[in-house]
């Protein structure tokens, strides 16, 4: 899915300003930090934050991975205790694969995300913590966490690297904030209704698409599709039917015009050119 | 956000045989095949199909990103055109990252996974399209699906990896399902009617639709609608939108060769009956 609008204005500053922080404790990979913030600008977020970074910091392999996202890796903040990363938030979720033996709420991310708002517009500032690749969180980390943050995965094969967690996290974020920014990407609600929308045109009036149908209707009286004639009303509905399924545009009508009069004309053609 | 629990029965079984295909067309790298096939395992699925990889196949990069998802990756089917890689799905997802200039339909991961959630339980076989990693899907391929995903990406920085997207589409998915089967803190159910149903009658297949293009194609060349040949490519790109949008049946199908054939013997007919 390439395709970045260079000619959009980034949304990281006004998004990242009110979203959540990530905090990354104890990453090892360099490419683990550059994925994280990668999918961090993805979804319009900025604050970056790193707990003892196992190959120090800045790392070229994270720059690499970062595929561009160079203002969350040159904005990142280094720290060498959680109380220095958490100090300031009001409100940390702790992101785990699996259950943990501790009383401590869990949410999806998508009702996190929703919770995340709320706290922000309240005033609230937030972040959440992710765990070192290969063993997650300890426990001691996320006892300083208010809720946690799992992601519904199939628990036969529930490993998420680093990078795709925060993509979670950050994705459900973004489509909260895409529905509030009117971004149109996102459908109102679950039922798609009157149905998906379609760039770049107008619907054809029902007249036009009524000119078609008589156009192509002639022509197929002609070439004696249409027979028997008790037949023919409902072999017009049917192929009107067809037709109507596609919410024909104007531009839509215009081209089924051109290919009826240029289908009739072939045999035409053929008669003239021996 | 490790925590694969070995004690669990996978659900790769049972979901995958219901989820989507995922196909990936043209891919490059087999890191990207292998990080794909390990988001599909994540989120049950298990029907990979590959058109032309670039790198041959087995890879061996593929096997080490898929980071255990070894049955994703055993299972995988090459296939070298787009007709047999996608010829017996009824209905097809193409996911891009910016809009086209193409009247297509545009759905969210979050739509979509509901959509095709339907569709399966009426017996559809339906697949996601994924494109070449930096260029994304192009447009003769596009025009192969009925409806595109696009996920609300920040418009600034849009680029998601081929992994990522896959991730997206499997984690919407498998959101959904997770709410089946049990674990449902969600209250307003998903719209399972996409699109009117059509009784009596079935999705025509990739197949069914395909010779029905080839057929109309071939007589629009004959009558010279299709020219200047340099134009040709997006004249049939379009003509094509037109019908995919309308999600045709394999009724349709044979509707419409019925009229293309008929309009064609039009002027055969007059001659015969004075």
């Amino acid at each position: 899915m390439a395709g970045t609008d260079h000619t959009k204005e980034s949304r990281q500053g006004e998004s990242g300003q009110g979203g959540p922080a990530i905090i990354l404790a104890d990453p090892q990979l360099g490419e683990n930090i550059g994925a994280a913030a990668r999918a961090m600008a993805n979804f319009g977020l900025s604050e970056l934050r790193l707990i003892r970074p196992r190959d120090g910091w800045p790392n070229d392999y994270a720059w690499k991975a970062a595929s561009g996202a160079d203002w969350v890796i040159e904005g990142a903040r280094v720290c060498q205790s959680e109380t220095e990363a958490l100090g300031d938030l009001n409100y940390i979720y702790a992101t785990t694969a699996r259950p943990r033996d501790m009383i401590k709420p869990v949410m999806t991310p998508e009702a996190a995300a929703a919770d995340m708002r709320a706290r922000i517009a309240g005033g609230q500032k937030v972040g959440v913590l992710f765990g070192r690749e290969r063993t997650g969180l300890e426990n001691d980390q996320i006892t300083l966490a208010d809720m946690i943050i799992m992601a519904p995965v199939n628990p036969a094969f529930a490993s998420l690297n680093l990078g795709q967690a925060v993509l979670l996290v950050g994705y459900e974020w973004y489509k909260l904030e895409a529905e509030t920014l009117g971004d149109g990407t996102r459908q109102d609600g679950p039922c798609l209704e009157p149905g998906p929308r379609m760039p770049g045109t107008r619907p054809a009036t029902r007249e036009e698409v009524i000119g078609f149908f008589e156009q192509m209707e002639s022509e197929l009286d002609m070439s004696g599709f249409l027979y028997p004639p008790e037949k023919r009303p409902s072999m017009v509905r049917n192929i009107r039917n067809i037709f109507m399924r596609m919410s024909p545009t104007e531009q839509d009508v215009r081209t089924l015009r051109g290919v009826i009069s240029s289908l009739v004309r072939v045999h035409k053609r053929k008669k003239q050119d021996p």
